[in-house]
């Protein structure tokens, strides 16, 4: 069985913040067509991670990749979604799962920054 | 005068966090060596948005191009870092600025989600 995608938020008590994540999740379905890839929220509103798990599982996912859609390393990231995925992962016997990192800091989003500013890609 | 670049993020009360948008300011920097560039955080903590502007004029700056360390966007994008750069503005005449827009949604953001889950970039 195909590895299986769940890309974490924090969320949000806006539609509109949430309907990103949404829309994240679609660009990973895009550049992974063969695998599930499905979406949660750390906290606030549903799907929770609980229930973004069992939905992979319920697609015969048994390895799963969360992906961590956070700026930044902090406390959400080291702690809380961790422990969300674990408590999630004790009603599915055999399934793992494993954790990215956040987005955050890194150059290419120095440079996505500047771009989203219309300032041109890097000099030569 | 070269124009500068104000790096601004929301702001925490977690050091580590704010360590993280100088990390960013940093890469900013390097990637701009020829400019001005400071940092900034919307709230919270400081320096705050008018410090940042402020610090940035006293390089004589005139022209600021405001970079968003912000996934989403929402609010803080759309309304409350705009209204906190033009009232910053007010007490330098003469000054201009135009502001970036929020990193996400983008599909370098779920290449790069996947790259920190160790993923394969996107095959060929």
């Amino acid at each position: 069985m195909p590895i299986g995608y769940l890309v974490v938020d924090h969320g949000s008590r806006r539609p509109r913040s949430n309907a990103q994540l949404e829309d994240m999740t679609e660009r990973v379905r895009r550049l992974r067509p063969d695998c599930p890839v499905s979406h949660a929220h750390m906290e606030v509103v549903g799907p929770d991670i609980a229930a973004g798990i069992a939905e992979l599982v319920g697609r015969g996912v048994d390895e799963i990749v969360v992906l961590l859609y956070f700026l930044a390393d902090g406390r959400h990231v080291q702690e809380d979604v961790p422990r969300l995925v674990a408590e999630a992962l004790a009603a599915h016997p055999g399934v793992t799962a494993r954790l990215g990192a956040a987005l955050g800091p890194d150059d290419g989003l120095a440079q996505l920054m500047l771009e989203r500013a219309g300032e041109a890609p890097e000099p030569a």
